[in-house]
């Protein structure tokens, strides 16, 4: 029995922690670049506390509002250039998975100068803006990760940066600013990081520190799938969930994905589908995959959420996530001509071949 | 829900991790102070590994061999010394508690001025010397905390340095380095490493992340708990114990520790009884005081030792420690005094009164 483990973020999470903590915020720089996208951030409250925590510690700040979702490489070179125009000496980063990812990404690119064709690469110099990162979906868990993930114009897919220099210095996990997200968002973001807990414990790289944390994240989204059909959250269910999706960022901050986000992306990239959306589509069909290569391979996962068998996990997915979008053979044919050649399918307990990803994609989707 | 969350060490475990991760040594710096204690690390080949791994990198050493059984001011003070005149700029720490405890005082001394009287209290300047923890007991989990813990003699206990400061760059898990440790020193290490989950989990600063490590490494040492008691270990039975121990610093790098160490210092201070072992001695009153102002306050500690009560505990911590130590009732009553000033017991679930804490001691030790 081995242990590995790093995730140097400090996580300090609770009902107005950004306000109560300002001077740890204070501690990062001199002038912030908060960077976030056109809207949500504005409306759930998060914008105002981080202004607020900053302006009471007298730091100066200055915002990039212009991150979509899916973060485009040429958003965040522009986001370098204003963090680098503005003098900023830290970025703090609030939203969902893309202003995080996207902030991520600007911190880097303020701190050094890396060519766009080796964005995705490396190597970097040992130089990134020190950040903080306030997560407003429970989903990415990217405020705990080494990933920065983007659009990826050239692959015709969503490719990763990773380096542990992009692990943030401090995670804040407010509750109250998913309070207003949507029930499908919601769900979609949920499914997003039961699916980090489940493929990184069913990952080769797994070993005891990451596997009780995804298997702890899986408890907590499975004891939310109730609310999550509803559609109806209490603030203790945003609290769980939220805790949940920060699992499953420590968690694959050590595994990384495996076989169902490779899948997704294609999904994503070329309909427009929503990341995790898109996840969920494929995750009973690679559950289900394993399975029948051998039961023993999924009760891991399935042991979490109380179940013994994939059927109400199934159930509970279709009734999440509705009527699916219908493709085409030749769209999924591609799309698994397309996953095959990702590396993080390597790291699956069983590795499918392009026509097991086909099989799935014609399962999950025709 | 929430959770609180900061650990920032790299654990890289595994037998021959120190050789096969040199690289990773020479990244934090380009001249080591090796601090160790005079036998051990010789004996057990963790301080060979180091230096070869050292000379295959061609980072210069040296080498302070001087760290007694619970290290003294005076120790850190004189390793600090020499890490200046030797111009060392990081610090790899080989051993058991002791060496560990005090290789991080030694980094940060010899990277700041501290006045003997400033040193357990602080405040610190931002700088230490980067460090790297190899531990070769699987007891203290030092080589995941925050935590350097010396003799006080002013104070007549053991006081802690605690600083975010002191969390070690790296952690070498390597078990092979406990392959040679006396069934004696197995088990009060193994209790220490018990004891510390244990606070941590019934400490008022748990939460689901230190609860959640705190169990686990319950659940690895009480699987060992037969080997324990026949005093044989395979390999297997050494990495899990390690894994064990880690998990507990982990969890108190989160949460402290409470009652029992705080008793257990006087133990150790006035009558040289061994860490691990004064704990040890103490725990099952500590749990049998829990249990009288409610089960349900021990029940997350015993569950996953597999236990509805406290008798096989008791029974498994009697077998193990044998015959104990004689004490009079004005020493334990002393001891009650002293303990009873200590910070720290404020975290446990229930805050025992310095009568209740002498009640302990002589449940425990008359």
């Amino acid at each position: 029995m081995n242990m590995q483990f790093y995730m140097p973020t400090r996580i300090i999470s609770g009902s107005g922690c950004v306000r109560a903590n300002s001077a740890a915020l204070a501690a990062l720089g001199k002038r912030a670049l908060i960077v976030t996208g056109a809207h949500s951030a504005r409306a759930n409250g998060s914008l105002a506390d981080v202004t607020a925590a900053l302006d009471a510690e007298d730091v100066e700040w200055s915002l990039y509002d212009k991150v979509m979702s899916n973060p485009t490489i040429p958003c965040v070179y522009e986001g370098a250039a204003i963090a680098r125009a503005e003098q900023a000496d830290f970025v703090i980063a609030i939203g969902g998975g893309s202003p995080m990812d996207a902030g991520k990404a600007i911190a880097l690119l303020a701190a050094q100068d890396v060519p766009e064709e080796k964005l995705f690469t490396g190597p970097f110099e040992h130089k990134i803006l020190p950040m903080a990162l306030i997560p407003t979906t429970a989903g990415t868990g990217s405020e705990v990760t080494q990933y920065s993930i983007l659009t990826n114009d050239a692959a015709k897919t969503k490719t990763s940066i990773a380096s542990p220099l992009l692990f943030p210095n401090l995670a804040f996990l407010d509750a109250r600013y998913t309070a207003s997200l949507s029930p499908a968002t919601t769900v979609n973001t949920a499914v997003d990081a039961l699916c980090h807990c489940v493929e990184s414990r069913l990952s080769v790289q797994a070993d005891l520190m990451s596997a009780m944390i995804a298997e702890e994240g899986i408890r907590l989204i499975a004891s939310r799938f109730g609310a999550l059909k509803a559609g109806t959250f209490t603030p203790e269910d945003r609290e769980i969930l939220l805790c949940g999706s920060t699992l499953g960022g420590i968690a694959i901050a050590q595994t990384g994905t495996t076989v169902v986000h490779c899948m997704g992306y294609g999904l994503t990239y070329f309909r427009h589908i929503d990341h995790g959306r898109a996840n969920g589509l494929l995750l009973a069909a690679f559950l289900d995959f394993l399975w029948k290569k051998s039961p023993a391979l999924v009760a891991p996962v399935l042991a979490p959420m109380g179940f013994s068998t994939l059927e109400p996990l199934k159930e509970i997915l279709s009734s999440l996530l509705g009527t699916r979008e219908t493709f085409t053979e030749a769209e999924l044919a591609g799309y698994a001509a397309d996953a095959i050649k990702l590396k993080k399918i390597s790291s699956s307990v069983v590795v499918p071949t392009q026509a097991e990803l086909l099989d799935m994609y014609r399962a999950s989707l025709l």
